[in-house]
């Protein structure tokens, strides 16, 4: 478990701030994450990675010559948001384009491609590699599926050392598409971490028992058995992955790199006790094994697990892929070879620009305070349900539904209160929350509520009075907005199947003449009703889990959290229509 | 825990196995440890590190250019043997001497003297320089008491740049001794590990406790508190470290390079939040802070603790210690700077030496096989007694002597029977049993039973009939190398309180007339007397522990394994006195 953190809201800006004191000579402190605190002697494609933090060195240990230029850093677990991704890729471009690779997760998917959207329209050239090496998480056939695990150091560092060459940014993609083609991790699980600030694991493992197959934020794996030895577990993980060998690769004389990944608590000597046995076995099967490493490259806080990585060179001694991954590389937590000299940059952090609060009407700022007190109450709302969403989010997905919501709504709340008290008006207050939502709240649920606020604020604006029909045309750009973003339908079981009614409800009420202190609670019940289907779903998920049925689809908590808000608002609505 | 093994008492050989195909590139296997697998441009001076296994990278990771030549492997928590201390000190050695330098613990002084006395017996030059940075586990005026903990890397570091520069034994057992006055290390834990093939963790601390001051191997802490915030922990760390400046530094101005070292599942993230706080008291108080580390330099296991080394450089900025601190290193686990390209020396394994057996007359066979059987008897009796043994010494000592037992015991039965059914005589089967119990079971244990086998060997020899008054005379003789080997009084608490009357009793029956299954039972019996009051100490001081009273001295149960083997061996005599 976690022990050692002060208040579990600061985690991120404070083990930001203690790995940047202990890293500046590789490091430097920007908006969003960190960039290299050295410059390259000539401007190159810059390689900007990033996730969730809790995975040390992933992200923010593996930047420095020779590998990536920015890490953007999210909060535990969860994506880091939009504004960061392209805050940092901002800071890490030196003209000649950015290269964006990370693990295949839907929150991090959403909010570097919005970023790469923002950098394209600035005319940044900007491409993404997804990282997808998880043989487990899909099948073969839908492989670019997959979720992304320790095969992240293979394609960052080859991606790394092609930009460190020179190599072009259509050069750099492309290699970086083909180390991931070629890599393939298999991982398993003894028990789950706890995080800071949590009294119970993320998810646990029957003690003896170990999980096949199970994701580095506990998602499911996809078997159960004994512990086994550590020549076993050799054996299961050598001969499944040589069941899957990248096409154009002979096994006979294939050029391979292992990577042993510890998660956390399996630590080095038992590591080198498997990788004894994976050495002989690669061997044994004629497979020619290059620079190999054993280590922690990325970790899951102290979940005892381990993966093993195979990154495929080809069958020829000296190829494209292996002068890469052997290049010299010098990061925080990753270093070969030699690296030359580098001159140091000014690591001064950038000034924090000086926010201004636009003009707003006396009738929009006291729309403003009610929000930010309307804010307040979601948040506390949130704050009694994380644990609960928490867990119906882990039966199918990462399980960050819960704190993601938690620390967004509490950072909305307060920026929205920061903002009233300065006197902006309903628009700017909602889009203050959004941003930090989006940027505290981090995964899949921060950014699609920063977009919600961002939408409202937009609409609703600083001038304008707000009334019912105006909350309603509000709702309903929102609704649009977030199912053009997320690309989900009504019925997928995602928050869509409760904004969509909920919208549509809200806007025939208020059409039909009702008062919001009507409409608003009228519309907030079907939404409840659209929730409870995915909640039903969740727990009957659970339970069919356990009972090792894995047909069932995927339910995302993002509607009962969502009915859950529009609830809260329900129950704080003023007895006349003067306010959203 | 430890979840990854296969037949734990292979876990020393399979760990060595598997780092070193993990790590051609900078070492490789030699008897008894790693050697580099790199030749330096020049002779040096040689860096021979070492210690028990389960502290990686401590000891065998930090074997390359700029750090050590070689490191000699014990088995877990366990002391390497004399002979593998010798050993990979003599595959080191460049013709410019030897230095070794380990933590300060009492099983590796007497095997890495032992080492000495027999390198400087051939001609090498050797010094020793210890480790004793923890400053929990001796007052300030008895420094040399000192145990060692992760301050064993700047003292190996500066040592290995130093050597690395060309300079002289002198002159680089001057730095390293310097080093080490200039190193203080403070340590908390949480919970401690598990070793492969145990159920029980070496020590508990209760939830939501810290053990302060606790050693690496469970070696007991001077006081416990709540689990701290990480900013009142980096507080705990710095005022006390603040407390104990070097002499001749002033604290204000002073260059220092801070360590924060995580023991296993204190994971980076959480270190990074504690280093935050570290960094910024340290310059509060006027310090500056030169090249700091934060991540894993010496574990135990999964160890649930962290500690913080303060190496003082001095008030000068580049002086001595500064540069050698950073200068370039290269190993499996501690990389710096560019290190320049080395020539790779061949790394086939070193032939084992083909062992013979000398003639031996047939009734010295015949006792061969009854001595054989005997010590499987008392491996038998060990491992009945291993985990009582452990707990007692985890009273107060590092917990390894049941382990240890059992682990000398087996392999010297082991190695007994394969003599005896060679045909070997009384002489060669236990003095084979004595290499093999040293070199397997380790740490004070392993070399005392190992040295008793010899000395019985050798004064039973291959020829002679084995009668009581030759029994009686080895008996005697083994006595007296113990005695002059530990250096312990009758009354210390140690084996020596057993061993004493045990043999004078013995001699005193025999020299009477009495038959040995008449007079060794007696004498088993005397030492089981003695064995008791050890025990009964034990238990005392681990009540007494609970109540917070330190002032009892330190029991070793030593004696209660003496007297444990000479009970077994008193059940198991003949008839007649034709077998010893």
């Amino acid at each position: 478990m976690t022990r050692l953190f002060n208040d579990p809201d600061d985690f991120l800006d404070e083990l930001t701030e203690g790995f940047v004191a202990a890293s500046g000579r590789w490091v430097r402190a920007v908006p969003g994450g960190v960039v290299r605190s050295t410059r390259s002697p000539e401007p190159t494609v810059a390689i900007v990675i990033g996730g969730g933090s809790g995975h040390y060195p992933a992200f923010a240990g593996l930047v420095g010559p020779g590998l990536a230029h920015g890490a953007a850093m999210g909060n535990l677990f969860a994506s880091p948001s939009t504004q960061r991704a392209y805050s940092v890729a901002k800071e890490a471009d030196q003209g000649r384009g950015v290269l964006f690779s990370y693990g295949n997760y839907a929150g991090d998917v959403l909010n570097f491609d919005a970023a790469q959207d923002q950098l394209k329209a600035e005319g940044i050239d900007c491409r993404t590699v997804l990282v997808t090496d998880d043989i487990w998480s899909a099948p073969p056939d839908e492989f670019e599926k997959r979720r992304g695990i320790a095969g992240d150091l293979t394609v960052f560092k080859v991606a790394g050392a092609a930009a460190e060459e020179g190599a072009s940014l259509d050069e750099v993609e492309r290699l970086a598409r083909h180390t991931n083609d070629r890599t393939r991790s298999f991982g398993v699980a003894f028990d789950g971490c706890t995080l800071p600030g949590k009294s119970e694991p993320l998810f646990t493992v029957p003690q003896g028992r170990m999980a096949v197959g199970l994701g580095i934020h506990g998602e499911p794996g996809i078997d159960e058995t004994d512990v086994p030895t550590a020549d076993e577990l050799a054996e299961l993980f050598v001969s499944r992955l040589l069941q899957e060998v990248p096409e154009g690769v002979e096994v006979s004389g294939a050029r391979v790199v292992p990577i042993l990944n510890g998660l956390g608590s399996v630590k080095y000597e038992e590591l080198f006790v498997v990788y004894r046995s994976v050495d002989r076995l690669l061997r044994a099967a004629g497979v020619e094994v290059v620079d190999p490493e054993v280590g922690e490259f990325c970790t899951s806080f102290d979940m005892a697990g381990c993966s093993l990585t195979l990154l495929w060179l080809g069958n020829e001694p000296g190829g494209e892929l292996e002068r890469l991954w052997t290049a010299p590389a010098d990061t925080p937590a990753f270093r070969r070879g030699s690296v030359s000299e580098r001159e140091h940059v000014d690591s001064s952090a950038t000034a924090a620009a000086q926010k201004t609060i636009p003009p707003a009407s006396d009738e929009s700022r006291h729309a403003a305070t009610y929000i930010a007190d309307l804010l307040a109450r979601m948040a506390e709302a949130i704050d009694a349900q994380a644990d609960e969403l928490g867990r119906m989010d882990s039966v199918a997905g990462d399980g960050d539904h819960g704190i993601g919501m938690q620390r967004g709504s509490r950072a909305g709340a307060r920026a929205a209160r920061s903002a009233a008290d300065a006197g902006a008006g309903a628009g700017t207050t909602l889009a203050e929350a959004g941003d930090a939502w989006s940027d505290q709240g981090g995964g899949t649920s921060g950014v699609i509520w920063g977009r919600i606020l961002q939408t409202l604020g937009k609409t609703l604006g600083d001038e304008a009075p707000v009334n019912a029909a105006v909350v309603a045309a509000a709702v309903g750009e929102a609704r649009d907005v977030v199912m053009g973003f997320g690309k989900a339908k009504v019925g997928d079981k995602t928050m869509v199947d409760a904004i969509v009614p909920f919208a549509d409800d809200l806007s025939a009420s208020v059409e039909a003449g009702r008062p919001l202190r009507v409409a608003w609670p009228q519309a907030a019940a079907v939404a409840e009703q659209a929730a409870q289907q995915t909640a039903d779903m969740a727990a009957k998920l659970g339970r069919a889990r356990s009972h090792g049925d894995k047909s069932i689809g995927t339910p995302d908590p993002g509607a009962v959290s969502f009915a859950l808000i529009c609830t809260t608002v329900a129950g704080e609505l003023p007895p006349a229509d003067g306010a959203g």
